[in-house]
């Protein structure tokens, strides 16, 4: 018998599969052909190939736009949003409008061409989150936005047309839909029980162990109960704060070090699948921020296709269940 | 400059390309080899390959689960849910459970192996709409059943494994989310203006004409101003109406020319694309149903990626303007 199981933030009901669970040997995983770096515009000498640079961390100095650089940010070459201008808001009849304002940025994690995450230095990792944050705080400077969006793509499936690793930042003048659903979902569960309810889940997986795969001092990786894709993976602070951009400085190494963990251990398990992560964090600039949220990255390896029942649905099937699946992220089992 | 839209019925903004909108011959269409009809489970002669029929359309009669039939409809041999059992809803600290009750069945649209919907006589659509009204009536006899989703997957990137036409229905036993979304937005609407959401977008849409493909005296094909996907278009009733299943027999042959059309249409101009369409329809056997909702088909071509950003955000990036999409659809454009 299958189970339906309800994301306790969102509302949202998914379908595990129980009776036959399918193993990670059941997916049919799509890798690209490698390009090369010959051509590759995130590569040492190839500066002038993107726009030019918004920051970058050189800890041994050197000019900007050229090599040396251990993480670099430059604008996306085709934006989804522009920079300039003001937004006007406008209706047309029944429709509302606006000009597409906002920011798109490109990261590119570290000069290596070939290295994914887990394959770079723990302190290498610790600039990339050192840019996101720079980034978040520097963005948010700017009144008109009022989310900062940061995530990855991986495989050309998952929507990567670079293969040298990067990540990329959205400044959006709206609370995205989705996001202003877990807010609300967050909201209405502090408003009854007046705790947080990604708190409670931390705690229910702490003391439960099964969904857990990785744990340090500041944050946990677990596979969420109610994941709405196989080998669905979330890593959480264990200690309450909504806003990623105020990160305590003590939780930035455990965090690089968890995130290489299970980048490396999705990567080994899975085959190197195509993957999407997104951090999760609260609005910016906005007067009355409902309570309750608390940041986090979810973690979505790309592993099935979404079809007309989830579209039109907003259900999911789950073809792994999130314990077999944390099994296999722990290496008890193995196929 | 790009331009920001929102859905007036769900709150979802996306982002609509006007500077550089693409082509139907810019997007990459993903054709899949045909497999033939030899090991096809829903060809004529080969019933046994498919557990016992449910009903059938055999306008000359004849036995069930032997050929000579129209429509066939199955039980789906790898269901996502389960038809036995009660419910038993139960909790598990902050988490909800239930066991996965539901119906999961194949509409089988014709005996023709390669004929896709719109290469169907008009008649042969009709069965199928017939097909999908009489299963939707049937289906919400069960009292368990709060919602009956119809939808179609064409192609294997739009999570379709066998190449014969065919449909699904799935009976849920809760209203997925994205459907109390729009019931939610609708009924926000009308408790507003007092009128339907969907009747003011038709008029408004008839009265501008510019994103209309096709009309007759009971339906119009247009393709949304605020579309998540390109060239995304919506066949829709001009007369109010929340529940298909109840659709007047009048409408049923103007729905099938105006399918018929559509689908054909969408077939010539992008390529024979892989696409998903989906029933918007309300919910069954509750007991206070929100105002205003409106049943439509959408159907979605799936012409690109969904990346890291749209599941992050619910943000959607739309590389063809509803606009220009409907002149391509209406052949005033052409590539």
């Amino acid at each position: 018998m299958p189970e339906l199981r309800r994301d306790p933030i969102t509302g949202r009901w998914v379908i595990v599969n129980k009776e036959a669970p399918f193993t990670p040997k059941d997916f049919e995983v799509v890798h690209d052909e490698f390009k090369g770096e010959e051509n590759c515009p995130f590569c040492y000498g190839h500066e002038h190939m993107t726009p030019p640079e918004i920051e970058a961390i050189r800890p041994e100095g050197g000019a900007p736009n050229s090599p040396g650089w251990k993480v670099r940010v430059v604008p996306n070459k085709f934006p989804a949003l522009k920079i300039e201008g003001e937004l006007d808001k406008r209706g047309e009849g029944v429709y509302d409008k606006s000009r597409g304002i906002g920011a798109h940025e490109v990261i590119i994690d570290s000069p290596h061409h070939y290295k994914g995450l887990s394959e770079l230095e723990e302190e290498e990792i610790q600039f990339v989150i050192d840019t996101y944050l720079s980034r978040s705080l520097d963005l948010r400077k700017d009144r008109r936005f009022r989310y900062i969006l940061i995530f990855k793509n991986f495989g050309s499936i998952a929507g990567s047309s670079l293969e040298h690793g990067h990540s990329q930042l959205i400044a959006l003048p709206m609370v995205p839909k989705n996001v202003r659903e877990e807010l609300k979902g967050a909201a209405r569960y502090i408003g009854y029980h007046e705790r947080c309810i990604f708190c409670d889940i931390i705690s229910q997986e702490r003391g439960n162990g099964e969904r857990i795969i990785f744990q340090n001092r500041y944050f946990i990786a677990f596979c969420p109960l109610f994941g709405r894709f196989p080998f669905e993976v979330w890593i959480i602070p264990v200690n309450h704060n909504c806003d990623f951009g105020f990160m305590p400085q003590e939780e930035k190494p455990y965090l690089a070090s968890i995130l290489k963990q299970t980048m490396g251990r999705i990567k080994e398990v899975l085959d190197n699948p195509p993957y999407n992560y997104i951090i999760h964090t609260c609005p910016v600039n906005i007067i009355e921020m409902p309570g309750g949220y608390h940041w986090h990255i979810e973690i979505m390896p790309k592993l099935n296709r979404v079809a007309g029942f989830e579209w039109g649905s907003g259900f999911y099937v789950v073809q792994t269940p999130p314990e077999e699946a944390a099994k296999y992220l722990r290496k008890e089992l193995s196929v």
